[in-house]
């Protein structure tokens, strides 16, 4: 089960409050036991559009949310890498793919899930790549054959669409974007 | 106080323990009382470098860590915001000035602090600054007066630098980087 409501302190145990501490202008939750604040701030979620021959590399998604639709190799960052080290893990992990991380691609802002997706473009030197355990499937499709109307969420599909007019341009630019959680 | 160790799970307030979950391949705190997984991930610290007329905004930090130095206008990013307005609400707060957030410019990845940096550019549209309760002091200085002997942490002297570089070669890049916490 993910992190659910804050009830209790991490530090002491004891119960916490929603209340604006003293300088600051946002409710936390506060320990009056022990006095620490405890701040929830966004996590960032971090992927990439691995490429070979025109082809990109795609995942249906073994897990919720959004089981059994496609989504790009992404997952939440880790402490103790860096954003394209997470990125190149995650597109381990989920397509058992080495690629190469290039260039920046999309900044979304999903709020309502209180979370920054970031992508990066992809190089896969090679036709190397299966499920793991959070794919049902992952396939190298032509652009046309991108599953349009199956796509899990509003950033992946945002990524796709970017990195397929980008790359029709010969640009390589980066793109900023304020995105729902889902359709 | 600052959040600290977790010992307790936030959710029932029973202790928690350090344990790698099924299908995961690193140690998270785990409330075995009631299940959930308290996933540790790194925070965003946003900011930008305001410019007018070629002079740059910098604030002498009034609190720890690195009280006395200067940087840029930057302060952990909140929910429900985007980086862009989490930049112009840090310079509103820290500098008493509102900008018009510009170009992506860096991307730090401050790995020990578990922290992952991001600076924009900024226009200063008129010279109306000043100290806000986490500044001692505000200036609009002229590059050749950057203190850089006193400035706060390695990312923002690297933010300053491509800055200034990238400005006198006409250009607009972002820039990557991993840096230490402190020099």
């Amino acid at each position: 089960m993910m992190a659910r409501m804050m009830n209790f302190c991490s530090h002491c145990g004891q119960p916490v409050a929603l209340a604006i501490p003293p300088g600051d202008h946002l409710p936390r939750f506060l320990c009056k036991a022990c006095g620490v604040i405890h701040y929830e701030n966004p996590k960032l979620v971090v992927g990439c559009v691995p490429e070979l021959d025109g082809r990109i590399l795609i995942c249906k998604r073994a897990i919720e949310p959004r089981r059994g639709y496609w989504t790009i190799p992404a997952g939440f960052m880790e402490n103790d890498e860096t954003l394209q080290q997470a990125a190149a893990r995650e597109c381990q992990e989920e397509a058992l793919a080495d690629v190469e991380i290039g260039s920046l691609l999309v900044v979304a802002h999903v709020l309502s899930a209180r979370q920054v997706h970031v992508f990066f473009r992809a190089h896969l030197p090679t036709p190397s790549f299966g499920a793991g355990p959070e794919s049902l499937e992952v396939d190298l499709v032509k652009p046309a054959d991108i599953p349009w109307s199956d796509i899990a969420f509003p950033s992946t599909e945002f990524a796709l669409r970017r990195y397929l007019e980008d790359r029709a341009a010969g640009a390589e630019q980066h793109h900023f974007a304020t995105l729902e959680r889902r359709l």
